[in-house]
């Protein structure tokens, strides 16, 4: 780890959903910073956000809410993560840390370039969500127990990457360190690749729902625990999955040839059994 | 339902997995035989049977079992129903009711031809499982405001249909009835595509963790939901995906188009996010 336990000034946090609001109110009821600000768009989610206690201050002007800052969150959607990292540089207090909750990194690492300090930016990435989304579900404890990857490059200061380290293991979290593209390729099985299935899924259900009305009658606990991710936020999900399209592509292969392998096991009994006996072991180990 | 609450002289239970167990259990505690029989092949699984409170008595003995039964509730995996309906005939009392369990109705429907009196045959599918197995696990509401789906054929007399529909309420069900044809078709969809694409998924990440140990710390609530049903026993499973493989083809056809859909809409963050936002819809009025 490095660093204590840090004591930050002033947290700010742009996009205040569920991630960025379960942020901010973790991190105002463990005392790491004198002040958490949150920053959003429309006055509606502003309004939320205070009543979840997810903030001291919130605002809609970004420039205002950076300037004081010396920890910086960008909790948006992944693309428009990416837009703000060539926005924000001259707003930045000098020694503000910057980081951010994409659930893709490739291409945010290579738009922190942009910033002037790019060493004062750490990728980051909590394992932690939620089908439900908007600051009314943050929770405290979001992010305990849960895997936080850092995604640092060559040029990523030490010190920065340290403080936010001690910030996500201070909120429960296990800061976990990967490459930016070993990190795209892992959670593409983990969790875009189950997104997608999930998604098609729905998508299958909904056409054979539309020529048979029955079907929504025989909708049962299997199928709602499948699908429940397909509930989640559509422009969240639009950009994840597509900024990690090539990653994907290749997990998308890999499901293919999967479906296609218990397919061809169907007239072939001990070959399905054994199949679904391997199937059924790696998944009782997950828990 | 035609019957009156339902009051059997006794129930014979062949198969004392979780479901069998759970019907045990919740006719002796709603009062609705005077006696129920389990019957398992293992002794163990008799013991945890008993200790489980799903039957008054239980014995390896089929045909002693069958002899004084006037309900008798097949509930082994569906391909031993299917070779039971070919035996158990010489052992029926005269005017025993028969019924079953199994998930996938067409082959069990033929098979109950060759019962003397096939009208006495009424195939069920209570819409009620787990990822647990064995009648540890059994419980008494496991099919509390569950779907019961029942298959009658020109065959089945209406007098064993209503009682059988009769206990299955009295468990708290709700019986539906539906062509055994169009029962296999639609549960391909809710339930047997769902558990194709689990296993698929568990396949691709057994795949990829082998090539990268990492992938193990990365697993989180998402691919736990979408991929649970993947744990649950693989001979149930085997026989269930087996003896549907005609529908499940054709619902794993659309699976595969609809993934080709979402990867082609890939480049396309219009397309993706309506495609995101009809599939949220979907399962969100899915509940």
């Amino acid at each position: 780890m490095g660093a204590a336990r840090p004591d930050f000034e002033q947290v700010t946090i742009v996009g205040i959903g569920l991630l960025g609001a379960s942020c901010g109110l973790a991190t105002r009821r463990r005392g790491l910073a004198r002040r958490v600000v949150g920053v959003a768009r429309r006055p509606q989610t502003l309004q939320a956000a205070l009543q979840a206690g997810a903030a001291d201050h919130t605002t809609t002007d970004l420039p205002a809410a950076l300037a004081g800052a010396d920890l910086v969150v960008l909790a948006t959607p992944v693309r428009t993560i990416i837009e703000h990292l060539g926005q924000i540089g001259p707003w930045l207090a000098p020694a503000a840390i910057v980081t951010d909750l994409g659930s893709t990194k490739r291409l945010v690492v290579a738009a922190a370039r942009a910033l002037p300090g790019p060493g004062r930016f750490v990728p980051g990435h909590p394992m932690a969500g939620s089908h439900r989304s908007g600051p009314a579900h943050a929770r405290a404890d979001l992010f305990e127990g849960v895997a936080w990857l850092l995604t640092p490059t060559p040029e990523t200061a030490p010190a920065a990457l340290a403080w936010v380290e001690a910030w996500a293991a201070a909120l429960g979290a296990h800061p976990l360190r990967l490459e930016p593209e070993q990190h795209d390729r892992l959670v593409a099985y983990t969790s875009h690749l189950p997104h997608a299935a999930a998604v098609a899924l729905v998508q299958a259900y909904r056409q054979a729902a539309a020529r048979e009305p029955e079907l929504a009658r025989l909708v049962a606990g299997g199928f709602r625990d499948t699908t429940r991710t397909a509930a989640a936020e559509a422009t969240m999900w639009r950009d994840i999955l597509s900024t990690n399209a090539p990653a994907l592509r290749a997990a998308l292969a890999e499901l293919r040839q999967q479906l296609a392998a218990l397919e061809g096991a169907l007239e072939d009994p001990a070959a399905l059994e054994l199949l679904l006996r391997q199937a059924g072991e790696t998944r009782r180990e997950l828990g």
